[in-house]
């Protein structure tokens, strides 16, 4: 369990805590009506076991306080918007976003270290009329890990 | 104090320094008619009070000779050119920048490792011209922590 | 030699180990006629001596299994695609890229943290077709290093 892995660690000299993710391999995600949380469901790697999947969505749930890095690229090829919400809990923390006005492949990202609690939640989301893009090639993927607690 | 506070990380087992901010709640930064050093006032978090902001300018200085890594999004929607240039104290040492056509939102990031020595001094600078948006939703950040010591 | 340092790293408390360079300061790079690895001539930081160049091509070697992550910004001032794919071995992991229609300066970049094997190799390549373009104030950048060993 997540538990006894954390207890693992912490018995140990150094936590270890790191997730990486691409969004889908199936190409458009998006236009929703409503602001949509997402499931980047190709994991590409899960230490720590901070990073599930549960009720639809993907979340990375921090197993202890401390300093966290994280960071995401939105891309897309139709004309329009795409970008995503990175959310805390239930307060959006940071934005990116781009306007493709020529229907190419463009794509926005950022990345921003944040302090969590133990317990805190962090996810991405796609706010209403935006879209994205992935294939097998990640263009959209999300990252986050423990840098040390706190 | 900032040395009290590095005595007592290294009479421990690791050194914990690092940082994130959003640049302003209050919009549109720049155009000035001079390169100009910003302040990312939205300390979001500050580990081993490494930044700072004094002089009108927000910066980072490393308390140990070490591995450091950066990253910045620079956001705008109007026409024009947006982008940063991170400064090792006097020394430009990289560069992000986009240039906006269409007057929807677009963004600019970049990313560097680096190894800094103590006291050097990290900053960002908006070239002459430029400009740069941010409110509550963190379009414009700035974060920094330093993986290891040297 | 890299094998002593890596004894040397792992005698003590923790293994350092990552590296950043700019692409080159002499302009343009590409179009070539297919995919090219990368030379990323600019070295700023190499610690743990992961990060060479050899056979024309620019490569970080894992030194031991592990938890990295990695950045790279490709950035252009010419209308066409500019991007970069990153490989592990013969294996693209995840791509950026982004169509610049207006001939004035873009950038893409993205991030991603992977697990790697002791030996894996991890490079950048250039799509056939696609340019980039970096000079002494390091558009087109690429950082990596190992978070913790696994």
């Amino acid at each position: 369990t997540q538990l006894e892995h954390l207890e693992a660690h912490t018995a140990g000299k150094k936590l270890k805590v790191g997730f990486s993710a691409g969004l889908t391999d199936s190409g458009v995600v998006g236009p929703f009506d409503q602001e949509t949380t997402l499931i980047f469901s190709k994991t590409v790697v899960n230490v720590g076991l901070g990073y599930n999947q549960s009720a639809g969505i993907s979340v990375f749930t921090a197993p202890v306080r401390g300093f966290y890095f994280f960071s995401f690229t939105a891309a897309d090829y139709l004309k329009g918007y795409t970008g995503l919400h990175l959310y805390r809990n239930e307060e959006p923390v940071f934005f990116s976003l781009e306007l493709n006005d020529h229907g190419g492949y463009a794509s926005t990202c950022s990345s921003m270290a944040l302090q969590l609690e133990a317990g805190d939640r962090v996810r991405l989301s796609l706010p209403a009329s935006y879209r994205l893009y992935d294939d097998s090639r990640n263009f959209s993927v999300f990252s986050g890990f423990l840098l040390f607690p706190l």
